[in-house]
């Protein structure tokens, strides 16, 4: 079920980590957060509850799993969660690791920023992106139900 | 499990809709923003991945009876949910009904705001809430997993 001019049906919306038939993980390049991750449903559906209860559960215990690699690998001070889908109304879900030195902290992400985030802390995070990228991509083969269907 | 300090271990956290031993679920007073409701884990845990997996599901069912009475009863473009946690790092959802006559429309409700919320839509609004409210608040008492524990 793809929309005609969806950027998210058209588009992968960020760089690919993980792909499967009911769900998608993108990394999003938001400059200064270095782990914004996007978990993308495949299927245009505009509000969580359009989804059926099975897959509500596949689609928040995928959300977890992306939550549980940013704390297991970067130890943020914070995990951020937020479907909004106000200018693009194609489920998805944000995911971001946020840290004391962020430009926003401790307002969310899309508020006015209060500072530049330095360079230096952004590097060290973005080392530690393919080891969590190649962690993710393994727990979510695993998951039930993304494989087989729901 | 409480935390000192916690204003959302110390006070309700907005007008009381629904209270139960798992969650409860309040009105937020946001400016301009009628349908804002914020759905309150009891215990003091940060993350959502600090519940337990049955606690993830029960959270995020009642999640979506807000979010559905939301679309049943004020018709919104749009719901946005948000988990973040970074003042306050007890975990709460935000619940919001959003429109396109909203005064930070179609950006997020913590960016900038865009425009003055017409006064006559926002009362038009809350004359609709007290209905939405018995509704939820009855779907609650029904939900598996509430008052049984999980």
């Amino acid at each position: 079920m793809k929309e005609p001019g969806c950027p998210l049906c058209d588009g992968p919306g960020g760089v690919a980590v993980f792909e499967g038939p009911k769900f998608r993980v993108v990394r999003a390049s938001e400059a200064g957060f270095p782990a914004f991750y996007r978990l993308v449903w495949q299927d245009h559906v505009s509000e969580f509850s359009d989804l059926a209860p099975a897959e509500r559960r596949l689609c928040m215990e995928a959300v977890v799993q992306v939550e549980e690699a940013l704390r297991d690998h970067l130890r943020p001070f914070k995990v951020n969660l937020a479907a909004f889908g106000n200018v693009v109304p194609h489920l998805h879900w944000h995911i971001v690791a946020r840290f004391e030195w962020d430009s926003h902290f401790p307002a969310p992400v899309w508020a006015k920023a209060q500072r530049e985030a330095p360079p230096d802390r952004v590097a060290a995070i973005e080392r530690l992106l393919p080891a969590l990228e190649r962690d993710l991509a393994n727990k979510f083969a695993d998951l039930p139900g993304n494989c087989t269907g729901v």
